[in-house]
């Protein structure tokens, strides 16, 4: 999906809404848990659900490698039941990956290729390895790298802060020195919800690259702050949530307990846009 | 495996060889291309040649990735023939993986759970999102996290060598922050062949633990001077070639001629050790 199409996409349904399908069988609801095919039924219906208040899914891989091979299946599954509806989602493999330049094409062949089993739109990628572990991602046509800026977690603090060179903290020299490696049309950043402050920073070092923001939700970021300090003319924010969307009920009714949840939030957006 | 059983192993064999299972289809002999399971075929046959140079192997995940699904079965073959084997070898699973906590611990779980489809030894992780991203790989006994600490690849130049609070490099308050996170006997780091000249310094913060050093071969690396700089009195070096063991030939002779690369390489570390 190029940019254009994204944007489009937010204004049709006044959402920046990723619903994220990180499934953990444990919190499934019972009826589906041994169920055949249960972990890919339990996506379909949450996409069927919140599809009108989203514009793109992100599934977390470590959730489906966690199944083994099977959970493989059920993701495969999953993007083939996106491509094929009439209703287009931005689809996210939030794998974190990242290696030497002739492994990083391998990986962008596993998750980007249009003839692979998977052909996500975008793939979230840690910076630490460089330019020609991030480059081999460009290079699909409508294809998106998201490099890690500045994550959720607790632990961003261990590294992403740092003073580098001078005065700038790494995350900023991240953002600074990956501007070289591809373009608003083909590169995002992940920047955590719960740093939203940074957002100013962030903006101030890539003022036209969407973000992929997740963090909104069970860890505790802010959607009126990320908003305020990140939305562009042509939006450019993705706000991610998973457990308080997928999760909001664990019983019978959690499908319409999602797209309960995805409503609120995309009126919540609509208002802003 | 624990830290002892592998250096008990290393002077059985008198070798720290690390043979990497980096399979890209387009490489293999012909004969095994199209050859059902040819994938794992292949690997054995390596295997089969090496295991008495060679104390452990690294499956690069990307390479299976790229495959699809069906490479991920070929990898699994693969992993279970290992265990099979009365000859034991430490396995790597090159997959530079990282997240937030609940997030690594899936990915722990998908590749170091005994009870788990894989049943690897070790990982490799990326950095970037810290201790929290990187704590749960430490919890399986007698398993290991790889930590990335310095990369062979070009991009390395990019953030690792960045001057970060004070006088350090990244990548030496990567290996100083990272040693309370976990001990030698369940935290290595990969440092590159390619910088070996590096490796006082990294043996000046990390004088215990195992060090994982790609590189060598087709990458330029060289195993004298990794050997001169990093070598400790518990030998502390895994050193991976891949390249220039599995491609030596794509004939029918590729076995033979790995098995004589990878002598070769032993050879050189049975008379350092």
């Amino acid at each position: 999906m190029t940019r254009q199409q994204l944007i489009n996409l937010i204004h049709t349904r006044r959402s920046f809404l990723c619903v994220g399908l990180d499934v953990d069988k444990n919190k499934m609801p019972a009826h589906l848990r041994e169920a055949q095919d249960g972990v890919f039924l339990f996506n379909k219906s949450i996409i069927d659900a919140t599809i009108d208040y989203a514009v793109a899914y992100k599934s977390n891989l470590a959730f489906y490698e966690a199944m083994g091979i099977e959970g493989l299946l059920q993701l495969k599954k999953t993007m083939d039941y996106l491509h094929s509806l009439d209703k287009p989602a931005f689809t996210i493999a939030d794998a974190k990956r990242g290696d030497i330049g002739n492994t990083s094409q391998q990986y962008a062949k596993a998750f980007l290729d249009p003839q692979g089993e998977f052909n996500f739109d975008a793939l979230t990628i840690a910076p630490y390895m460089g330019a020609d572990s991030v480059q081999p991602f460009t290079v699909y046509d409508g294809k998106w790298v998201i490099l890690l800026a500045l994550t959720s977690n607790k632990g961003a603090f261990d590294f992403q802060f740092l003073p580098v060179a001078g005065q700038k903290k790494l995350f900023e020299q991240v953002l600074e020195t990956s501007q070289q490696w591809g373009t608003p049309d083909n590169m995002m950043y992940v920047v955590g919800a719960t740093k939203a402050d940074m957002l100013t920073q962030v903006r101030a070092i890539a003022p036209h690259n969407f973000l992929l923001v997740p963090g909104v939700g069970a860890q505790g970021g802010s959607l009126e702050e990320v908003c305020r300090y990140g939305l562009t003319n042509d939006c450019g924010l993705l706000v991610n949530s998973s457990r308080g969307i997928i999760y909001a009920s664990n019983g019978e009714d959690f499908a319409e307990r999602a797209a309960e949840e995805a409503h609120k939030l995309q009126q919540q957006m609509s208002a802003t846009l």
